[in-house]
This record gives C-alpha cells, sequence and structure tokens, in this order.
C-alpha cells in the first residue's frame, strides 16, 4: 500500500470551484481498481489550503490513477486556481498493514 | 468528522524507536471511543519525516484523545527524538462525508 499526501494552495476566489472540481474526481476516483483512500481535506485554519489523502494498494494502481480521464481532466480544470504548484509526498504505510482497514 | 495531519521529524538515530512507539500509540488510538483512522506513514523519500492521520468523529473524540494514558506516554516517550517541535494541521472533511467510509 502506498499513500501520497497532495498539499494544495488555491487562490481564494477559486475555492467553491476548485472542491466542485475536486469532488468529481474523487467520485471517480474512489471507484478505480486498486484504490483504497481519495479523502478530499480543507485546512481549517486556512480554507485556501486543501489535502487530498490518496490510497492505492499498488504503485501500478498509484500510477495508473495519473492517466484516468477524471485524473487529467481535473488537473488542467484546476491548474489555474492555484497559488502556487501543488506538491505531493509519497508514503510508505507503517500502520494499519491490514488491507481491510484500508476500505 | 475532522481530520488532523500531524507532521514529524524525527532525528535519524532515533527513526527505529519513533516507530515502535508510535506503533503502541496506533494500537490504543484506533480502539478510542470516536477514532475513525490513526494511520501512521513514513515519508518515501526522507525516512526522517513521518505523518499521522488522525480522523475522529467529533471534536469532542479529538479532545478526549490528548488525555488518554497511552497519548500522554507517546509524546513524553518521543519529544526528545524529534528534530523540531511537531506540526498538527487540522482539516474539516470535504469527501467523503458518509462516517462507514471511514472504518
Amino acid at each position: 500500500m502506498i499513500v501520497t499526501a497532495v498539499m494544495i494552495q488555491v487562490k481564494p476566489d477559486s475555492i467553491t470551484k476548485f472542491i466542485e472540481a475536486t469532488v468529481k474526481n474523487h467520485e471517480a476516483s474512489v471507484r478505480e481498481r486498486g484504490n483504497l483512500r481519495f479523502d478530499v481535506l480543507q485546512d481549517a485554519d486556512d480554507p485556501s489550503r486543501f489535502m487530498l489523502y490518496e490510497a492505492y494498494e499498488t504503485e501500478e494502481a498509484a500510477a495508473a490513477h495519473k492517466k484516468t480521464p477524471h485524473y487529467l481532466e481535473w488537473k488542467k480544470t484546476v491548474e489555474d486556481w492555484m497559488q502556487k504548484p501543488r506538491e505531493g509526498i509519497p508514503y510508505t504505510v507503517v500502520k494499519p498493514l491490514d488491507k481491510n482497514k484500508w476500505r
């Protein structure tokens, strides 16, 4: 299992449409084979900051996500709404290691 | 539901014992009433960096975590092993909103 935390800062006037586009990406991503989580989170102290918490069973499934039509559409749609390039931090899972705890 | 992402940087010679203490904290935390997730993640590019991904049903449950014996023991145990003070980022959940998707 691998997790990627994607840290995003959105322009203040783009927050509402960013959420709308990202919810659409979420709905399709959780249906991908090998996806375990695709949590969309908004910073409680700064509503212009978001984290996407993406968990996949394998490196291959995570890589396949980046070739899906919904990801590519999201990427293109939100590009101009970001204050700076987003940062993806790759993580290995220490706990829980039971795959059933991720669904 | 609320999520806290705790970002931690550990001294290189303390990584192994930090993982051991944090796994112990994980095992007890996931048994708390109101806990939804307590994922322990290690940065794939820099093994001295960790993220704890803590999700609770309510603010009250998240606050209660910080009064548990296992949290207080963890906090005291790992204090000197950190390179700098840890940072907790509070998030509100945009998706998924169905609580059953978090267990």
